[in-house]
């Protein structure tokens, strides 16, 4: 056995009830239409669809492509990680502040890295990853920033590796709480991946369903590495669960807008009681405040019930990550750290 | 990319309906305890629980071992995968005919392996096994013969490894269909994992789930691999199923000797019709005969509407992989297979 340094997930907490704002689920409920899709999923004696066929088809309209664009997997943390080996040579780069998972698919697959770091203000240089490598991974909105990067920036990124026939991976995680996806460059750009989870925005982290959009060939090579792994990582429940969430757009419509008015507010009350908040397209915050060390008031939150996400890391630990609950949570929220505050 | 051999798994045709016995199926439907388990499931806005705990508590229960001896994948195709990154290296040992999975695993995460040759009756020659070596993986009861190692066959390879500190991995995916379970063996071997799934015991195949049974160091080593690739691999529905299924023994106890009981019947049949059946436990048989090839009857049963297994690969090349279906199934197919030879 390797030593490898695995990823820590934000805790499921057991002890007692918290407002739970540490692992960006969603406070509403999935669309109830899946209740149905559950009922007529094909026999569970049987093995699942091993291609997601219903699934992908569903993905692909929501997103105007085909469905031959679409790769699905047991979570995007499993589309990541098959992506990482399907498509990466050393060194691959990535941020120094983004999702701590890709150096340990690195670790996992034995790929090297470089991280190229981000500007003072946590923007994203798109400048510094144009240099040789052997792919480049990029969540946007990143993450735990919450900050975005505009397409036009991305297309020099792309263009660059274009060129150099080098994949260029785009994790849109948190896209659909208000930033632009790339996906509508996939048929300029034989090297884009975009990386997608129904985890956040169809409220579905329990179900685990994540989806890649390419081109056909990248979509073939990334069959070939699940079929390297597990031939069927989809369940038949999770399978019809995510056809049904996907096609219910005016659902999730509503459900999105929610969590971004709340985000609105909230970000106004941080800010009001002089905390820095980093501009967030996602369903959480990024804050930070002078007068209180993260650390100390990621434990204060804790005493009082409010679980967050507190990473001790370097340029980011002067900084909170909170997930955008209901309203009552939040205003809950705002007034303990008005307490605190004071 | 590498160019990787993946894995082919049998097909999930969509053409017409089948007499299915190609993919080692169960034919009876899973426990309807399920279906309350399924509705009590927690939020799926929210993530599974990581480690699966209630589903590895139920898994100990049902082989007489701790939850700390338990670790719960996405399959065992899964569970298998992660074992050979987290345990071997190369050279690892297995079988020449075996699952076909295990050189694709090696491929993917670029580990040696030597075969060591069944012998010409096709058992398993303990003997061959005892060589140095990065692991070994065994599948017992083998597939696609469908033959039992006797474990004090088993135990010699067990010592063997014990001294030399090296992981031995028994893949049990048939044994619940009559074969004797190493993990009665776990306490005294620190180096045995035994991997099982609840696709063909649990008649869950559409669920996806697999688990492994070793001592808690052996348990921590699968779950660092896992959270190397993917934090959540059973989600919420599974660990819920899979729960269910494991604490309602008495059903697939009925469930499991109907289909003893199917492959007796059937295995007799075929040996009046001269077919060579090797000695199966499991719920499938492997069989031949003289004045057929092998091709030409799975095209014959195909094109009457029976779909069995082939492999075109050296050794095997004269049998048919035969999945045991209901006792209605199973009499049309071999009043089939009399008309073909008639």
């Amino acid at each position: 056995m390797q030593s490898l340094e695995p990823y820590t997930a934000g805790e499921q907490p057991k002890d007692k009830k918290y407002i739970k704002l540490n692992t960006n689920e969603n406070p509403y409920e999935p669309t109830p239409a899946l209740q149905d899709a559950l009922k007529n999923a094909r026999s569970l004696r049987l093995y699942p669809d091993p291609l997601a066929a219903e699934f992908c088809e569903a993905a692909g309209k929501a997103n105007g492509l085909p469905a031959d664009h679409v790769f699905a997997g047991n979570g995007s943390d499993e589309v990541l990680a098959l992506a990482f080996k399907a498509f990466f040579d050393s060194p691959v780069l990535f941020a120094d502040i983004t999702y701590s998972f890709y150096p340990v698919f690195c670790e996992f697959f034995k790929i090297e890295f470089l991280l190229v770091p981000l500007r003072d203000d946590f923007t994203l240089d798109a400048a510094g990853f144009l240099k040789p490598n052997g792919g480049v991974a990029i969540a946007n909105p990143n993450a735990p920033t919450g900050i975005t990067l505009e397409l036009k920036e991305l297309q020099t990124i792309l263009d660059y590796n274009l060129a150099r026939k080098r994949v260029v991976l785009i994790d849109e995680a948190y896209v659909a709480f208000g930033a632009e996806s790339a996906a509508k460059l996939i048929p300029q750009y034989p090297n884009l991946v975009v990386v997608r989870t129904l985890s956040k925005s169809h409220a579905l982290a329990g179900m685990r369903l994540g989806y890649a959009l390419a081109q056909p060939h990248l979509i073939e090579g990334l069959r070939m590495a699940k079929d390297s792994f597990n031939s069927y990582p989809v369940d038949s429940l999770a399978q019809a669960a995510g056809t049904a969430a996907l096609r219910d757009a005016a659902y999730y419509e509503g459900v999105l807008s929610r969590v971004v008015d709340t985000r609105t507010w909230f970000v106004r009350a941080l800010t009001e009681m002089g905390f820095r908040v980093l501009p967030s397209k996602t369903n959480f915050v990024f804050a930070g405040h002078d007068r209180i060390k993260a650390a100390e008031l990621f434990k204060r939150l804790r005493d009082r019930g409010v679980l967050v996400r507190y990473f001790d890391a370097p340029r980011v630990r002067d900084f909170l990550r909170i997930t955008i609950g209901t309203d009552e949570d939040m205003q809950k929220v705002a007034a303990i750290l008005q307490e605190i505050l004071s």
